[in-house]
């Protein structure tokens, strides 16, 4: 994830303009629609033929997956009356989340977090809610959303169909949501591996995927920050959009981004203690090589010196200050005798000041 | 503890799932039901065996210890009346300590810390409080709340049994609270003997030590923080089921709330604090040891290559340029004057600069 | 960008005091007159000019560049009623951006930042907006402006012209705040080459970069924070300038205000991090550098003394403790085995310690 | 003073437990009645002693100096119906600051710091303030509140003795707060000298005590902010305890607290940076000695090098390549001219680095 | 600026107590009484004798400079009733900035920042302002608002002259809050000096002006923030003092206030990060010396033990293991063939590591 992800016009452009992003993926528009007992589900291949079902009593659900295309947008703008702000946002990835309310629409921004394994991607959903519409787009050719249609199509479940588009709504925020956690749980995993290494046996590479880690959580950051911020100000709306008895479903949703924004600043906060404990790691290493080079180097190079002494050449015939001791008959076990001293008190010394 | 505790449904699971958890611990359900000087306690085999209390006049606590299975809380859940998403919240443990108000209901979900002589350890606490009952529902098997019902056994304690359940769960989050500070203070004790073995003899081991100690330090934080939350929500509710004179105990129980974060946070600014501390001392022991290194280095290295001259082999038998001090009739001693001579300079060098 | 960047008059000096900047650039005036269909462009000697499209009923955007000379100023002044202390916040540069509402004019100062490949300027845009006229002063003396002029010059573009002039100062505030976005952009492709270059071979000039960098994002934070302020306080401002349906484009700048100054301080947190790891690198070739210097020797230092032994000249024709070692018949290479004995003893204690 | 310095029951033991606290310092209470020109003091041996000065029209002061034991306050207690949980709280110290409001009866908790010239203690002193009545705990054996009580003694002080309790409380509020200044005004004349030690010649002793003032910064700092609230409170209460022009002296007392908050923290980023300080002038020392071993050891290994290898026994009888140097007529004096030249080569290196 | 710089009575001292300081300096007292085109100016002895302009219509500026003795303010205390509190303030210097309302009188305590070219002083500036009279306590000797009597002597300023003395407290204020404008200047302008200084060639010495500077952002804050906080104050407080038309230019006053403030925070943000670029310096530095040194040493050690070989004495005349190289024909030439290679392998180890 790049640190500047967003995609924008140039400063000064008119307000709406819609650019087709040139992505590879297919577009595909997926429908459902249900009331009650009463479950449908068609693949469209224009925006357009989703008008019938708009008519009906029932509640409609259209998910496009994958990269709109421009004219698409436009069409899905007439036909649902969506503001030009709205599409030129749903086009312009990268987009902080955030909760409009155009009369009696909802425009949502939400950012789902997803971790392929390797790295942390942030997929922007645009959501639009009517009173009986809900239109959901995606970029990925996947669509992420099946567990929820899954619900739908199940038999039975009047729980679900026979509520209204809020409460499709907030399981799809659920969803969004809780899409963070099985995130943050890598994260947590990786943590804990990281903490192990650096208490134990610090590299670089342990540094490098620290830091990875850390700005990892600060993007992730950016993004849900805002998003709790939408789904309080949904909340707290004064809409007829969404029910009373729908809203403590809402506020379990916000709860757990409450608990995910948590996690996340602890988990920065352990990064960056981490980051100290690396550093007084290597510090802590360092005093120990020196130790070593102090010790081997304190004790040889006197000694060194010492030999070199009676490596010299004085001779003179005649003097008796001519390095006499070279002609001593115990000079060189005194030598060794001093060598010998010598070592002991530096060891001695090394002892008391607990270097060895 | 670790970084991710939650247990969570996969995204896109239907709200108010359940799903038992598989420990090998026991579920127990004790009853105690009083009002005024009566007071009966039963144990139970099953949920639905508490049936017959409720309809009476007086207060009913049912106190589930251990792992409680889905059926049970099914059972629970249909008697009292108790939403879907309580019940999911009460199995997946890990939540966010909250405050919850159904009608006349209130739901609370409460972090207990516990210290085990090694390890911090924090047990979700649930408790549903309508205006004659109160279920908690721990999963420790050995009832953290005995001191409670004690109180309750107790014969001429009526300022217990004539107030309303607002008095018990005053009695309960008290307990809970206040469970805060014996682990506190074996945190402060930690600090202090960690800050004596900085100071005077830091280790690595230290450095780990006080590593684990924010990390639990975090961990905990990141549950206290929204108890004391739900406690304030609790106290401010607009809600026949807390008293006015009861208020004051609650009061007494947030202060304490308070207190404990304070001392958490601080006790997190000591150990940043002395993670500098350490780094310093670290730097401070590499400095010393590079001095020692540096004045023998630099002391012998030159005497070295002093007597390192007089070793050469240079003869001529006519020249009177080949190394004549060799011959001299004072040579060995003038060297000895000049190794003096260096060392003393050296010395005084070393004495100037503080070094020595 | 200075760390000081206001002008001021010295304490004391009266309120509303104008002093012309010495700057060798020039001022020009251009004029644009709009309503529906009707668009009239002219370049203006003098702002007294100006007066002519005053009372007519179209909008009137009077756009001057460049230096503003303290004349024109007052004429300027005299003409629309403005305020002294705004006068002089527009000639005294390095203002706070604010918004200031006298009677029935706004009065705003807005930072627009440039980046010209090598260093970030910030300029300071005031605005002066009325019932149907809008002045805008600009240091610069190219207009950056002309997109928007532009878009009132399209044909058809009654979108805009039919609009009131909160739809004006709207698309110029959006210009000045978008204008952060190519800024970011740039500033968030540089973080990413310095973290590729800390982490792969840190330099100090990684080093100085990052720390102009870390300098830059403060300065402009300095100004959009105060800049996000005006823009808030300007949409609730209660004032008939401003329509309900503008409101919503003002609210999609703000958006983009808010977004800007988030992107802000994640790169400031990400710059302070990299700091830490420059920190931790430089900690770490510092080790590396000693382990090999301690390697090399530990190695070394005591094979030179045992050499340095068999240097010594200890002679005494009858001693037999005058250095037998060296008449020995396999003196040598026994020596040289304790050379190889003490090297793969040396060798075997590093890798244990894991150093080689 | 420790890191967790409050005396707690058990937890879930019932509220308004009270234990007498087992010190050996004795507890004397010390009444002062007074109205107008009427003053009246009296040394009391129990608390029931004071029963007939309460139904006087007079103002009562009862100090109680010296640990209280259980029976006096729960005698007090039923005197001044002072509530359980206050009572509790007398007893156990290290109370959190506080503000209770029992219907016309004021209970404060405030802690009164204090230096004893080598460690900071903090006193607890409780108040209960009711309308004529006005009851102090302070453990300490001797009597701080002596110069309140002189200031009542003294002739002609009517200001003082024709007001109503409220003017008592402040000015014994005002002593417990001001008697943070002399404290605070040790703290700053100590970190002056730590500052000065720092930045001339640091030690490790410095560290140490910078870290205890540090700690004792966050000690102070953690009674001091819940004080401050406390003060406020009790200003905002609505409560005819208190009158308007008593207010302004409050309104003295809680500036002074609020100075003392702001002082304090001033001192703990100060404290902060100064460990900066130190680590960053360990480095530099570290440095330092670090250049000087490198300059003496790049200087001398290559000499002792060239030395070394004219000290070789290189010898054959016949060949020119057996070290013909040793022979050659000026062959001592050219190896004196290549070492100059090796030491000056190297010097002007260093001096280029900057290094001499 | 001491860090702890106020004056203060022992605690428990009578509110009020006046006691004037022992300065040299000596005091002067001048008045300036002005309305319309009226302008009059005297210099007074005692206190006493303003008395006469209290009684006329017109406004009465009494400016006191210097150390203000406890007399004096007794006088002034009688005739313009103001509070005992207030008075003590004015002597006890190193109050923290306040603004007091006494009924109809408003009493302020500014801090005014000067800069004498080495080192930061805030001089404390009492005010009391009435319907018609500003009284203005100053302890430097020289008065700094010469430029504020300068506007009311010039003539045809009736702009000045016929406000209210609302418009003359704002002309100080603004006076006082613009002083540290050139403060801000001068250490911005010490900021880039540093910063150049620091990332060119960091000295010790820079470290010490960093600390002082940084200290004396602290100590300005300190100030500035509560100074900000009483403006605020003084413009929402409900007053007839301050007119509507002149509140336009105290909130001119507070723009600075907020700007300075802000200023201030992004020069200690800049400093906090300078030190942590003088500590990467430094470390950058000790591994560059680390590396010269690591080089030589590893090169030459090894050496140095090659020479050292050929420098032993092993003889013996039978066998062929006694050191035969040094008979060899080609020994010598071999010999340096080995150091050729030996230096030329570590240097390309060298290169290969980035280390030359």
């Amino acid at each position: 994830m790049a640190y500047f992800s967003k995609h924008y016009h140039a400063p000064g452009t008119a307000p709406g303009t819609l650019v087709s992003s040139d992505s590879d993926h297919k577009m595909s528009i997926h429908l459902i629609d249900y009331s009650g007992d009463h479950v449908e589900e068609q693949r469209l291949a224009t925006a357009e033929e989703c008008q019938d079902y708009l008519e009906r009593d029932s509640k409609t659900w259209i998910q496009i997956n994958g990269p709109v295309d421009a004219n698409t947008l436009r069409a899905l703008g007439d036909m649902f009356d969506l503001h030009d702000l709205a599409l030129e946002d749903v086009l312009n990835s990268g987009q902080r989340p955030k909760m409009e309310l155009y009369d009696d629409q909802v425009f949502l921004i939400a950012a789902m977090p997803m971790f392929d394994g390797e790295r942390l991607e942030v997929v922007q959903v645009s959501l639009f809610a009517g009173a009986d519409y809900l239109i959901c787009l995606c970029p990925l050719e996947e669509d992420p959303f099946e567990p929820v249609r899954k619900r739908i199509r199940q038999p039975n479940n009047r729980r679900f169909t026979s509520r209204g588009i809020d409460y499709l709504l907030y399981a799809m925020l659920d969803l969004i949501t809780d899409s963070a956690f099985p995130v943050l749980e890598t994260f947590g995993d990786k943590l804990e591996e990281m903490e192990i290494e650096l208490l134990e046996h610090p590299r670089k590479q342990t540094l490098t995927a620290l830091h990875h880690l850390k700005r990892e959580l600060l993007m992730l950051r950016r993004v849900l920050w805002p998003q709790r911020e939408a789904l309080t100000t949904l909340m707290r709306m004064e809409n007829s959009l969404i029910h009373q008895d729908t809203l403590i479903y809402f506020r379990d949703c916000q709860d757990h981004s409450i608990q995910i924004i948590e996690l996340l600043e602890s988990f920065r906060d352990m990064a960056t203690s981490m980051l100290d404990i690396y550093l007084s790691s290597i510090s802590q290493k360092t005093n120990d090589t020196m130790r070593v080079l102090t010790i081997i180097a304190t004790i040889f190079i006197p000694l060194t010196f010492i030999v070199g002494v009676y490596g010299m050449n004085f001779e003179h015939p005649d003097s008796p200050w001519a390095m006499p001791e070279l002609g001593w008959y115990y000079g060189y076990p005194m030598v060794w005798g001093l060598i010998i001293a010598v070592t002991a008190g530096l060891i001695w010394f090394f002892k008391r000041r607990n270097w060895m």
